[in-house]
């Protein structure tokens, strides 16, 4: 059947059946980037724009990707040489890319919100790539797909989401996205890095780690950005290391079949150490890799493709 | 026909029916943009550059569209990364390119002439996306093919083009392409924005817009670059504003039917409001949208496609 | 056959036998940049990343048409947008690019050795585009093929390599390839820009570039770095160009058919005056030509062609 969305904002949005769509319709194209010739013909001749206002290695190539593995026609714009440095209002860099024929926009902005303004302004889809401190929804897709293929299911599965809650756009866009599938959510962090009433978010808030290690299916590790020691948020790598960084001592109080993962890019001996970092629990790599295949999903959806959900339920 | 020019330099070089055959080449680009599947393999297998010397958003990235649904092979070279940092000359540069067998060159660059210079340093085509001060031909030929589209003739239209004439390549190719092609121009702006002697292209001069709006069917309103203010050539924005920038008031003494077109990007609330960019009489979008055609036929009759035009002429 | 390396990280590391299978297999390569359509599916479905931590317009252009041209689907990276700036480790960008299921790399890097330790961390095929000042493979490459179209053979040719020699990593290779092909390499410079030890190589050194030019049959001008003066290697440009530039007196005392190359980009003036570099002996553009096959020859064997070299041998 019909994918019914038209743009992929935010996991906020999305019903179960919706994120259960993508993820089923993710198989596909895992299988795809498997082939010898990794390429099918789904968006040929169709234009997708990635608009990118924050610097993005990642996020950016795994999109690229995505989209020549689908045969689209891709054009790169980032913000440094883009009109906006011009003056040019958002909404008119938008409007100018619509009106030269572009069928779907992938987009990331520093400013939450970014993505729903365009997608109200735009007729074509929009893909959030990530949008403030807000959601990164393609990134939580991933997430969740990565658990689907290493546990296999989601209802009562514990997952902790570690470090720095306040920024991270990775860890709303995945607290809606485990929550919906029944999982239950616990942050971790300083408090100065936990969001005040992030409870109403239906997730419990732990400020010790090893309490809370042995009790986790999934342990999310989110990355600290090092440009935040300037805003007082914690006084220094090291304490945070020592007191929330995941290293081979925690590690051996949490169940032994415990999945590490992390968004990536690693801060290797802060957040978290080599040896857990490429350690056997850690599905790092298994979610750049699936990353790839659920932006191929995403982007097949929305341009009008059919899901592969069964249609029992 | 075999269109018989082998690079586009700027407007004032072209012949009137070389124009007419541009737009009219150009009809069939608008279809293909419309089509689902908007590729032809126009320019399969053929390398085109396109070297920026000047950071682009629009102008690129309409060239890039153009290029990609003709399905030609194309490279980005920004100058910022370009060997020009480490001092190499603008011909061994595009010599360099040459030897690497391109099949044609769309370059920008700050200096009025540069495009002149390399297409006569390369055998390959070259289309001129600015120069300096000079012209930025596909603007023009964009420009004329929306009022084509709008208006349906030049004969007797009487077009006013407001701003900054003096540093506008834009002005400049419009000006050349509106009177080959039969239509009366006037340019307005504050004394030290219109060049001296800019009447010997034909065209008349006026200072006063409220004046001049009136008469007009095509009304062009220019960029005002914000980094001029600090060369004192008019004392503020909003004296700017205040005597030449297009609002609602002004346009209450224009004709009816009146063509607004702006090449972007806009300063709103400067050169022009919001209501008069967003308003009935604007076509800034499908100069938008009509740039990626033109580009189309102008890059398809380069490689040495056939005209369109009636052999009648 | 099929080509027994799976990367190409130097000159050193090569038999002989492995670049006469590259230069024989890029005769086929030169002839299809000069078809009409200059496009072949030896990469259709193939994903190749080009990784520059360090700016590059000719070396990147070069690879980006060799990919294209061979249908490959390829993706930039360049490194001021890279995660690396966010303090990601080299081997944990390469991994991550290796997760998204490419089938190559082409990396350049500041650090000799860089290329060397991402081929032992990745599976997939890595080629080096120059690392430090230790070697620029494809650069040897191209030089040696351009020799063989223009002369035909490598034994007994007197190469001298003229500039410096310290930080020239296509110094290195050059001198790795021409030994290996039977041809006796002669370096030149100030004593500064000589390193230590250079004869280990099994190149003769001279420090006076009138003495040794009437002896050669291949005369290479290496770029003169400006930002070098400040590091006191040599005093001025005037004095390099007046002890060592190649201008029409010293080609005078050259062989009537002497070769000169040059890898560009070239400082007219200082190393190279502008009657040498564009005069009859100069095969610099063919270089530039030849970059491109040589380039795609690589390509193609490492992701498994067949060398059509003779299996005589």
């Amino acid at each position: 059947m019909k994918f019914e969305r038209s743009d992929l904002l935010g996991l906020e949005d999305l019903a179960r059946e919706d994120i259960e769509a993508i993820l089923q319709t993710a198989d596909t194209f895992v299988e795809i980037s498997e082939r010898p010739i990794k390429k099918v013909p789904v968006l040929r001749g169709l234009t997708v724009v990635n608009l990118f206002f924050e610097p993005s290695t990642r996020t950016r190539t795994s999109f690229e990707l995505a989209e020549k593995r689908l045969s689209a026609d891709m054009v790169n714009i980032a913000a440094s040489t883009s009109a906006t440095v011009k003056g040019e209002t958002l909404k008119d860099t938008a409007r100018n890319l619509e009106a030269m024929s572009i069928d779907m926009l992938v987009v990331r902005h520093s400013a939450s919100g970014a993505a729903h303004f365009l997608a109200g302004a735009l007729a074509c889809p929009v893909v959030n790539a990530g949008d403030g401190a807000h959601e990164h929804p393609t990134q939580g897709l991933l997430d969740l797909y990565t658990v689907k293929q290493k546990v296999g299911r989601f209802d009562g599965l514990r997952v902790g989401i570690v470090g720095d809650i306040l920024h991270s756009r990775v860890a709303r866009s995945n607290i809606w996205g485990f929550s919906k599938l029944g999982a239950k959510v616990t942050v971790c962090g300083p408090a100065t890095l936990i969001p005040p009433g992030v409870e109403t978010m239906g997730v419990a808030v732990s400020h010790d780690i090893d309490d809370l290690i042995p009790e986790l299916d999934i342990l999310m590790i989110l990355r600290i950005q090092t440009e935040r020691l300037n805003q007082c948020f914690f006084p220094s790598l090291r304490e945070y290391a020592e007191l929330f960084g995941i290293d081979s001592r925690r590690m051996a109080r949490a169940k032994k079949d415990v999945i590490v993962m992390h968004p990536g890019p690693l801060n290797r001996g802060v957040e978290i150490t080599p040896e857990v970092a490429d350690g056997p629990n850690s599905v790092i790599l298994d979610q750049v890799k699936y990353g790839v295949a659920v932006r191929m999903a995403v982007l097949y959806l929305l341009s009008g493709g059919e899901t592969t959900r069964e249609t029992a339920d």
